[in-house]
């Protein structure tokens, strides 16, 4: 199936959005990819790097005659995002986002179809890219960030077909594979694999860091440390976002897990050798398991 | 100070012992490094990859006349060869061990010598050097894994001065940095930067394996999980004997983390942007301060 745009519309030019752009205008999906961003100064750095056709800080302009938009924005301010603009733009337009929850933006869509109906707003498309970098910013995208890497869209269960495969092909054109879920689905495994272990990261950081004897701690701590804490260097307003956009997936998988750790630290403390080996060695073979799929 | 001595016994010829070997070996700390193990399968891979002089498989005639001996087993094992070893061998013979906790070895060092009389045993002391692989076995051993590392020396409050000199020039004459702390320091240390990560690591990958979601978790795992749960690919018996052997403070240290990740999980529920903003934030920069300073 050939589909060519004559514009799309990203808002939001960081690592993810810059990426898709190049993506986008690599493949020939859009005769124009039209950029907008709050910071002017990210516009002119996408012009300058050739990621987008034309740089718009204007809202309302950046979206006339789109037929495709894409909120690339970060998690709270993407919700924001569509309540604004998905009353600006017809039924014929697609909105689509990358944002790593979705219950949050499919609730504000859900009021503005409440509110406006269906006929007076734009078809809604909720997707997430599992990729991503440790370098951020629109000078950190690159064309083949989705190559080879799996793309969630979490459909409405009455929402459009067409909309939902222009979408899934600009996903595919990026070289993505595209997987379908339902909303809750997709929040539970993001909280159970990505939100958690940031949690877990972020507490055992700042624990560690107000013991009495944190300068030695660090001090000693080896290899293996570094990359069990790598991912509590992320970015700390990202992450309040994601944590407080996910909330009850979350705390649902913190108690999870803090009924296992605490079942654990039992086992520690009697001296259960055998539940403790158990344990460690499901554990081995679950993870061990889990890096084969990944191979494979 | 020049120390060569005539002959150093090594019992247990895995990754630390047999790296330990090649290095004595090379810098000719000592005339003959002798290499013992339960496993004589082991011992001829030991000499066939040239690790040690000499293997033997009877753990008496190993420890003749030896000048230094070396406990370089597992953690638990370590504590009952001390138990066995430390009354073989007369006063003018040093006793030290690689061990990644310190207190039951000291405890059965001590207990020895309530038994025996100090002058009736081989002088102890407790080392641990910070360095490892994903590697191991004695075909993973190499001369230079202790080369810019750490080894951490617990010396007994009254224990020979001769004797840790002798220890502590032993991993010089390696490449290692020595570092002398309280036992209990070490093993608090070790809770927190290792100990209490693994645990954590066992715990998240197995709670999300029991999870009515585990195929679909571990399908949609992104980079950050990997490394996240790399250490929970390590040995279950290890881990179990490390767990057991420093019992006290891994839980003290599972404790403190329980609480800090409650006021986390406090905070996402009551949805306080602010006070999760802080942690992450103090967390992040803590850190990269820790970063800094391996660099440095």
């Amino acid at each position: 199936m050939a589909i060519s745009l004559s514009k799309v519309t990203v808002l939001g030019l960081g690592l993810i959005g810059g990426s898709l752009c190049r993506a986008m205008r690599d493949s020939g999906f859009a005769s124009q990819v039209t950029g907008y961003d709050r910071d002017t100064g990210v516009g002119a750095e996408a012009l300058e790097l050739d990621v987008i056709d034309e740089f718009e800080a204007r809202l309302d302009v950046a979206l006339e005659g789109a037929n495709l938009v894409v909120i690339a924005t970060p998690t709270l301010v993407a919700a924001e995002l569509l309540a604004d603009v998905v009353g600006k733009l017809p039924p014929e337009v697609v909105l689509t986002d990358v944002a790593s929850v979705k219950q949050n933006l499919v609730a504000a869509y859900q009021q503005a179809r409440e509110q406006r109906g269906s006929e007076a707003i734009a078809r809604y498309v909720p997707g997430h890219p599992i990729a991503g970098s440790e370098r951020s910013g629109v000078s950190a995208s690159r064309p083949d960030l989705f190559d080879a890497h799996r793309v969630i869209l979490t459909p409405l269960a009455d929402g459009s077909e067409d909309a939902l495969t222009l979408v899934r092909r600009m996903w595919e054109l990026a070289g993505a594979e595209v997987v379908e879920m339902p909303v809750a689905q997709h929040d539970a495994i993001l909280a159970a694999t990505s939100h958690l272990p940031h949690i877990l990261a972020f507490a055992l950081v700042d624990a560690l860091s107000r013991s009495d004897l944190s300068d030695d701690i660090f001090r000693f701590a080896a290899g293996g440390f570094r990359d069990f804490t790598r991912i509590a260097s992320s970015n700390p307003v990202m992450w309040r976002d994601i944590s407080l956009a996910n909330r009850d997936q979350l705390v649902a998988a913190i108690d999870d897990f803090s009924e296992h750790l605490a079942a654990l630290r039992e086992a520690v403390a009697a001296g259960d050798g055998k539940a403790l080996e158990t344990t460690f060695s499901d554990a081995r073979t679950a993870r061990e398991d889990f890096i084969r799929q990944q191979q494979s």
